[in-house]
């Protein structure tokens, strides 16, 4: 037996190499195998639609695995413990249930245990077929973590319309703030080569409720929008349709120049709004269903209308005319901030876009990243949310950790992405939540949206290591649904990538939820914020003078000095603090009032100042430090425990990692520490260890080949 | 137990995705399986040294996967059909069988099959460890390929001592020249996190006997020098030492200017000499075995001896005097030619290098590309093989096809390494073959080198297409064996890459071993040479005039004009044959006697030049770039019939690989036929289709995205 098992699983040197994700379907402990099993006994599913296809082939792939048995095909209930899935158009059994669909909108579904023809059974149904399709994966998950599937009554549907991952690929090959290898797409052999991987891909994007993606960098090139290209795009979006994902392209605004001969991008020139137009057409006559364009413009030197003294509001719905006929959406970037602007870079995008409420077409959405900086550890939620009622505000997050350790630092971004959903804005009285900002219902927006920044590449495993596969996942979950847990979701994530078993779910759990705030601790605590290395953003630089703009310097966040530290953003420093609902401002404002974990943000604070635990900001500040390097000395101690619980391959990789990511963080905090206390002129709050090195020797570190970066965009995104 | 099966095999969406290389053991045929395993019923073997591990552990999974049982481990032979693998020195047994290991060295290898204890046995001995697997190596492809193994009696040797593959890699992961991802060597994680691949690597290596890895691009950076990459250096070494392979450096000349500080690089200085003397002490302190270095200098605008009016014999030999002490060599690249210098192109390395035969230290080797000008896909061999017999020349071969086009086409290098390694030089009369050249024996060296740069990259297939694998391999077994047959090594790659089945192995040689040919044939046929694009060499540009330098137009190497084509070579011309051997440079001069494969190499011809098929040379030119295309057709053809031996993963690559070749084949063709057309006046002979498209609209062409360039180094290597 043993010995056939050999002969048919011979394997590479490693065969636990992450790239199935989280839909791993390997076999079930026997008990559970055997109690689902009478759950599928038969099976009831069209698949005459490439999506109902795609349905079925993943429910007996799914059940394949996890139960080593594949259910019946049947048309019909004969048996106990059947599974029929489908819409009522595609099942006449299923419309002769006469279940409520009502509320499920296209995507959503009822996964249900009931009666049919006498015989207990499963149904998954759905108005569409792509809500089967997430009936499916949900129905997976349920076994894959092992919950009880005899009294199902499940009703889901999306929150949010547009579930998109931003990837930052260039056309190259190359990404921008990539950390997992180089991008995916092979656009050197696409039309003619369909990599297997791309139906992976749509497959993983689809068991977390992604519907779009946007395929190239928003540092965008003309050559994306040439019928060469498109015919590159086209292809993908062949691959990723039965899976319900719309493409989406980050467009260049000087397209017209660069590619189409015209002199200038002018938005109110008619020629630029015809040859848009007509660049819309022929993209929807090689992809009907394509999903729009994502615009950065006049930001970081990318062009935009500005350029001809026209609005944000001018260009974005130029391009929206021309995507309308189709049902084609913009998302333009409020990520904006100029050289010229001399005032508080966390205001500009304020300042600059919130006159232009009102003033955009309706399939415009403005994609506003988390804060008002860029991607930080911590910051507060950017004042927009909320303060455009008039305008479908569209979540921008960052999947790929530029700023929280590339691929190595083990950071579960779940907290941080439920931190500012929860927010709330207060815009609206009590329980204005971001999340009901950003999915519509705080100002009855029919269109809504979520990006995340992808962290995906030609890694074996996808995203650089097994636990930033956790971060796509999360992603896509909260898109579907701002209010849910991010421990539930990660209790999930682990135990569909690795297992079951409490004793190592419990404690992998815990040290996800806990590894961004070490992070921050370790990084930039008590609301410090861009300490990092200039262009890669690789390690800490809090004294980096190099930068050409005063706002890609960190003194120019830090501000500190001989008396203290932080940025003054209170009315009487750049009032910043002036963007948010009236009691936010009020407490932001208030240094006794504002969160200690803001502190830094909103104050330029003594150095002697006392905070809530009684110790100066000085002692804290030390004292965060030293315990984000304690926090991942702890994780490294978790994992330890853990070995054997799990395949070597992962196990092992984990442990180099953590191992990485404890000299990170120790060098994070020592090269801080003793920046910082160059500037106070403090000693050392005893007790704690001084820094291994002089500051000299960290201010002498160079990484000249750091991975991510963009020589053609430093600076962020 | 099917089900069982399919617990403990689930698998993601594509199983065979070319991982494993030639190194599958998927099981064989029951009957072969049931012969081989009545010879493999226990095994005595040590496991003391990294290297015995290794080729025990080889055993054991090679054996295990191929038959489902792996051998007992016992320490005596006790029953028919043992394993007795080891060295006299860590196997008494062996010892005791006083088995003739003379003249095997170090690295070679007896597999015989003998009585031991009265027991049918079979040994695999040899003087030293490596020896033992490549002995297991070899012993595994015997069963792979299904060969009796009741009465072996093999005694095999290296022929070369330095079995190397050159890494075009650079520091940033990409790889010059590279068409299957990025580079291997994830420097940013090392030397912290070892990839499993890096052991996989190796592991394929030994299988061929490659005994070395040159790490970094031959267009070097300082970088490479310093303590923190030097760091990363060693701990590749520490992976690749079991198995025997030696890691090597391509290094910059000026990198005592860059990294070291010091105002220049003149070999003559004592400065520099001491710097190089200390870098060699501090690399061999962390690399005990550190192979040594690789130098292109003073070519294509990197820095030299030149620079300072001094020798390419004075810049090695510096080097040289560093390495020595520690037994490390330079491998000296005669690949230059000069801007300054008009002559012609391909006469300029053997007349920088022949004057200093006789004057490099016995350290150093000379590697020198099979032909004069640039890995074309047919040249003469280099007049330089022969030419220095003071002289320790090493073979440098192109594995990955930058001028064969890139991953996608189907072309097998053994016919082109083969032609080059079996031409006759006539320098000490018949039988002096380019092979014995470099093997030494010629002239009796005992330093003897073949490189080849390679075609491996992050791609999960490694080499961008599973038929690129074997040119991988192909390379390995002629560095062991320049004698051997490509038909015999294509054979042997077929069976462990994909099947034993006859009707797969046989027409799959025939294409392999006719593709090379039809490549020659639709790119550059008649001695044609360099007709492809600027900077990405993709694809045909005959017409480009925009190269900065003379020696980079394409016009330069074809000369084609209203009267004829072709470059004069002869003694009328650059009289570039008289670098030959007399009775060849006689041939050469001769257009009678001249091959018509070098016709248009040596020659410049009218286009109403008779042919020995009696046709004109116009006919045959478009004759040939015709058969070419349909030489594509037929392989598509082939391929197309044999759909079901093999698994769908890789068979559907193929097929869409061998599409875009016949596209880009018909596009070389017409291309080619549209501008020459334009020389010639010709009319198109009858019966030929006329090009596609006008001469304008394949000029029009650009290609800006094109895999493999590198920035930093147009033109070539």
């Amino acid at each position: 037996m043993l010995v056939l098992i050999a002969l048919l699983c011979a394997k590479p040197a490693y065969s636990e190499d992450g790239y199935e994700l989280w839909l791993r379907y390997h076999p079930l402990a026997s008990t559970q195998a055997t109690a689902y099993r009478s759950r599928a006994s038969q099976l009831i599913m069209a698949s005459s639609t490439p999506t109902q296809a795609a349905a079925r082939d993943e429910l007996l792939r799914g059940l394949g695995g996890l139960l080593g048995q594949t259910p019946r095909l049947s048309d019909t209930v004969t048996r106990d413990g059947a599974i029929i899935a489908g819409t009522p158009a595609s099942s006449p059994q299923l419309a002769r249930l006469r279940l409520d669909t009502g509320q499920l909108g296209n995507e959503g579904y009822l996964v249900r245990s009931t009666m049919v023809d006498g015989h207990p059974a499963t149904v998954i149904v759905a108005n569409r077929d792509i809500g089967v399709l997430y009936g499916v994966f949900h129905f997976l998950r349920l076994l894959q973590t092992e919950q009880p599937i005899d009294h199902l009554d499940v009703r889901e549907w999306p929150r949010i319309k547009l579930r998109v991952l931003d990837h930052w690929d260039n056309l190259d090959g190359s990404i921008e703030r990539g950390y997992a290898g180089a991008s995916i797409w092979d656009w050197w052999k696409l039309p003619d080569w369909l990599e297997p991987r791309y139906t992976d891909y749509a497959r993983a994007d689809a068991s977390i409720g992604i519907n779009g993606a946007v395929l190239d960098n928003v540092n965008a090139e003309a050559a994306i929008l040439t019928p060469t290209y498109l015919q590159k795009v086209a292809a993908l979006a062949s691959v990723f349709r039965p899976y319900g994902i719309r493409v989406y392209l980050s467009v260049r605004f000087s397209s017209p120049m660069e590619i189409g001969g015209l002199k200038a991008a002018d938005p109110s020139d008619p020629q630029v709004q015809r040859w848009w137009r007509e660049k819309a057409d022929a993209i929807y006559q090689l992809i009907p269903d394509f999903g729009g364009f994502l615009v950065k413009a006049n930001s970081e030197g990318q062009p935009g209308p500005q350029d001809y003294g026209r609005t944000h509001a001018d260009g974005a719905n130029m391009l929206a005319d021309a995507l309308a006929p189709h049902g084609g959406v913009v998302m333009w970037r409020a990520f904006v901030y100029s050289q010229a602007n001399k005032d508080d870079r966390a205001k500009q995008a304020y300042e600059e876009f919130k006159p232009l409420d009102g003033q955009f077409r309706p399939n415009v959405l403005l994609q506003v990243k988390n804060g008002s900086v860029d991607f930080q550890p911590r910051e507060p939620f950017s004042p927009l949310f909320g303060a455009m009622p008039k305008t479908p505000l569209m979540m921008e997050f960052q999947i790929t950790k530029e700023y929280l350790g590339f691929a190595t630092h083990l950071v579960y971004l779940g907290p941080l992405y439920q931190e500012v959903l929860s927010a709330d804005t207060l815009v609206d009285g009590k329980g204005s939540t971001v999340a009901k900002v950003i999915d519509g219902a705080l100002d009855r927006h029919t269109l809504s949206g979520m990006a995340g920044a992808a962290n995906i590449g030609t890694d074996r495993d996808w995203c650089g290591s097994t636990f930033n596969q956790a971060n796509w996942y999360v992603f896509g979950r909260l898109a579907w649904n701002p209010t849910l847990s991010a421990r539930a979701i990660a209790d999930d994530w682990v135990r569909m990538t690795f297992t079951n078993d409490e004793a190592f779910v419990r404690p992998v759990v815990d040290m996800m939820m806990g590894s961004r705030e070490a992070a921050v601790d370790y990084m930039t605590p008590l609301g410090l914020h861009h300490l990092m290395a200039y262009g890669s953003h690789y390690g800490p630089a809090p004294w980096d003078t190099s930068p050409p703009r005063a706002d890609w310097r960190p003194a120019y966040y830090h501000q500190a000095d001989r008396h203290g530290i932080g940025f003054d953003r209170t009315r009487t420093g750049s009032d910043a603090v002036d963007q948010y609902a009236p009691p936010l401002a009020a407490q932001f404002n208030d240094i006794k009032q504002t969160p200690e974990q803001y502190l830094l943000w909103f104050h330029h604070v003594s150095w002697d100042y006392r905070l809530r635990s009684g110790h100066t900001l000085w002692y804290e500040l030390v004292a965060h430090y030293t315990h984000g390097v304690d926090e991942v000395k702890q994780m490294q101690e978790t994992w330890r425990r853990l070995d054997g619980y799990i395949d070597p391959e992962r196990y092992r990789q984990v442990a180099a990692f953590l191992a990485i990511q404890e000299k990170e963080a120790q060098w994070w905090r020592d090269a801080c520490i003793a920046y910082f206390q160059s500037m106070s002129g403090r000693p050392l709050p005893p007790g704690f260890a001084p820094p291994q090195h002089s500051l000299k020797y960290y201010e002498s570190l160079s990484f000249p080949y750091a991975p991510g970066t963009n020589p053609s965009a430093l600076g962020s995104h």
